[in-house]
């Protein structure tokens, strides 16, 4: 019979990268099985992967591992959005990356833990409810996949449950900056289910920061009035 | 940086209408911003828009709004079931209704959270699992679109969870009364992977409320058979 | 008004066979109502159901029921896998069967909620994830239908969450024996939107055992690097 507390918590398995807040874990995988790889369906080209993970949030992994990616030779494989947040009404997530050269690999997925960790700062998770906010001067190859950014633009994200606080952040957003929707999503078109509007945003850096702003501030007030204050699983930086 | 405790709990905002039981908050757009409105895919006929929202209940909302907009000149534009309940196994909902008039919009969400608090007392929820009821002598636009009701007739609605609850209750109901099946679901099919089964009934309203009646006795004795007591978040009024 | 401490804990009810961990319940519908049995499309073989339904777990309780299905004379009518867990990033389970004989069907729902406790011995649940395994020498029909097991032969799953640890606790699987993968599931392919990586395999018994085993103890070791114990709702029997 196995016995769990035999097992440290201080793993260490080659594949462990490390962890983050929001039960994020970060992966690597030198030599992925060959079978299991062609199940995988992201392509045969790396069998060095990179893997991040969480329970909750969604666009500040893919921000930060949009930045993972920038520093590091490495490719976005492929990025689902589970119907998570531990019983939230979001999404978690869980990225693929691959590279040629597993050392790569690995410092992308340090990158994206430690900026996992900073981007949590703008997720706040109140009794009601949850916002996530995320904003990129300079969108690369993950936003540009996951939400149809501009290359080299500036991104910008909001999600808000329950959903219609979502829509009030996004009509406030549109109306305080000129930014254009990249995307937009609901309960039922773009999300696994979530009980979220979310919209990503383009433009000139300075429109789609504040739009950001414009959309938090909104949210903020809607959320805090249903009553009970957020917490922050980091420290707000936008 | 911002400072989420500087924000008051007594919302101020001209959207913000109120909040009701199960984590719903009811909105108003006076002026949906025309670019998002097309996102929408609800049409151009009103820029006003009224906004029901919550974390847990679906059948209680509908069936408020329903009422709502008898009570007022507005019209159903949208609605979704996110897969939420904090936690819970079944659906919140997302309610996007419109008028030509903020203030017809505004009075029809203040009616919908009335009632969200009154249909509240229909919704059962253990350790492990829920159960939720509703009932309309008159089905109206909403019921009509939700669930395929016939205008004008009895509605009768009810989930159980675990699923398979919701499948004894449905076959107690049946045979209990001679009510019409208009929507029938399971984790499968018309629900968004709900851990339910719901079915929704038309006919006769003494016929319609003998089997909701029936479904609530039997789903209450099996939902208490797994071993703790419902909580009821208002009064049962069936 | 209904008061739900006038009904007992101890139901009477002639549908009630018994409760299992994870919130599972057992029931059988002796003579199905016709209409309703219609709107199921489960065939109008039987009109003597059973149904078996958790809010957690799923490879479990589809194992139990494939060897209570082999214990009786019934036949797997349909499973439905909800995106539940009670807050978890899983699934749940809704399935039913179908007999000629009411005490037959019963039987094996009775032989289902005993094997789900044993098999909850392989549920492994921390503050941050879950694991789950299961393991067949000899997959009946319901394994067949569930994940493509190959008639007769050994049958082995694992599910991790966060998805990222799925996919390593796959990779060191296939390397560790001879196996074969029936099925691969992802929060985007063959869930419900549920956080998992998920593998299936056939083969030689020891093989496939092996590749089960494998993976546990990789799993355990990243579940547990995330920073907290799982618990486990049985005794660990593989």
């Amino acid at each position: 019979m196995v016995d769990v507390h035999s097992i440290s918590t201080h793993c260490t398995r080659t594949e462990f990268v490390g962890i983050a807040v929001l039960d994020t874990i970060g992966l690597v995988i030198s030599g992925i099985d060959e079978t299991l790889l062609e199940k995988m369906n992201i392509g045969k080209k790396y069998r060095a992967l990179g893997l991040l993970s969480s329970r909750t949030g969604a666009a500040g992994q893919l921000t930060a591992m949009d930045d993972a990616l920038k520093a590091t030779n490495t490719e976005l494989l492929s990025f689902d959005l589970p119907r998570d947040t531990k019983g939230w009404g979001g999404h978690g997530n869980y990225i693929v990356i691959g590279g040629q050269d597993v050392s790569d690999v690995r410092h992308a997925i340090e990158v994206a833990l430690e900026l996992t960790n900073r981007n949590a700062g703008e997720v706040y998770i109140s009794e009601s409810g949850h916002l996530e906010f995320a904003y990129s001067a300079n969108a690369g190859e993950v936003l540009v996949k996951a939400f149809g950014a501009k290359p080299g633009q500036a991104f910008g994200f909001f999600a808000g449950s329950p959903a219609a606080i979502g829509l009030v952040m996004s009509d406030h957003a549109m109306k305080a900056a000129d930014v254009e929707i990249i995307s937009y999503m609901t309960p039922s078109i773009g999300t696994s289910h979530s009980n979220e509007v979310i919209l990503a945003i383009s433009g000139d850096a300075s429109a789609v920061k504040a739009a950001v702003l414009e959309a938090r501030q909104v949210g903020l007030e809607l959320l805090i009035a249903m009553g009970t204050y957020p917490e922050i699983p980091g420290t707000p930086y936008l």
